[in-house]
């Protein structure tokens, strides 16, 4: 039961990213990593389908199982990775909501399918990733202007269960976030 | 010089803050910290305002003086306190964007205006801020849906040079964030 429930969550995990990826191509590493701005005027579909994407992943949230992070972590997907060191991992989002989306993710989830499971053991990692987050700013030119985004539980929009956080910038973040 | 370049950050800070509030009274603290969720439908006046407030907060970013949260740690100004320990305080937002909307900051600066600023040195008070808004999700019964967000610079609609994450829950939350 445990295995079939953990491939359910792979299945659902990855049909969601997948789903919101029709160009994941092996040269996706040579894409673009500036999008124009007019490509986020309006995010009508994008914001039901992401709700929809993360109503359906909570279904599976807690089993702990794999998730397309795992891949992309083993370099099983290619993706286009702006960090890395020793425990975090960095890659551009395949499907940005600013001219520059990055993930910033644990590299062993170790437990952190989302920030509600965080426990005092984790504040290390936790604080590891929000430096991280601030480098990858850096690193992308946009230091002195942008949001980090943390998304737990549907209703959060969070549609995988390992623990990410969002960096957005290159456009006026707008206000309420979302 | 440095004087009035101090000064001048806490007014801005202080009337950029005080300016949302009309409703910042003594008796803040026995305030209802649900609201009801139709308020948070439309947000475009919030939106505009939010920005503005950003865009002149920048100004005086750099200058390093004080802001709004030093009299709020010092008590000098009330405000409806969910968490707090050795080094950080949450209180609520005084601008609620959702039924739960707390401020997560650090008792102490130490250098951080904004995550822009953070040096290997903050890792650990980055991960006790992240470990913090966990909890404070959790007191206010939104622990399995919840949106962690920090702002920096005027693109990332930071109005208060002072670090501090937003936890907000007890609504849908949209993508994207902002």
């Amino acid at each position: 039961m445990a295995t079939r429930a953990a491939a359910a969550t792979l299945t659902a995990s990855t049909s969601s990213l997948l789903r919101r990826s029709a160009s994941l191509r092996p040269q996706g590493l040579r894409a673009p990593h500036r999008v124009p701005p007019q490509r986020f005027v309006h995010h009508i579909a994008s914001s039901t389908n992401e709700e929809a994407a993360a109503k359906a992943a909570s279904a599976t949230a807690d089993t702990g199982g794999p998730t397309i992070f795992d891949k992309i972590i083993a370099k099983e997907i290619p993706s286009s990775i702006v960090y890395e060191d020793e425990n975090v991992l960095a890659f551009r989002d395949i499907n940005p909501q600013a001219p520059v989306h990055v993930l910033v993710i644990p590299k062993v989830r170790d437990g952190l399918t989302g920030l509600n499971k965080a426990e005092p053991k984790h504040t290390e990692i936790l604080g590891q990733l929000l430096y991280a987050a601030k480098v990858v700013a850096e690193k992308e030119g946009v230091a002195n202007g942008y949001r980090v985004v943390i998304n737990n539980g549907a209703e959060g929009c969070q549609s995988v269960y390992h623990l990410h956080l969002h960096v957005l910038g290159g456009r006026q973040m707008k206000w309420p976030p979302g």
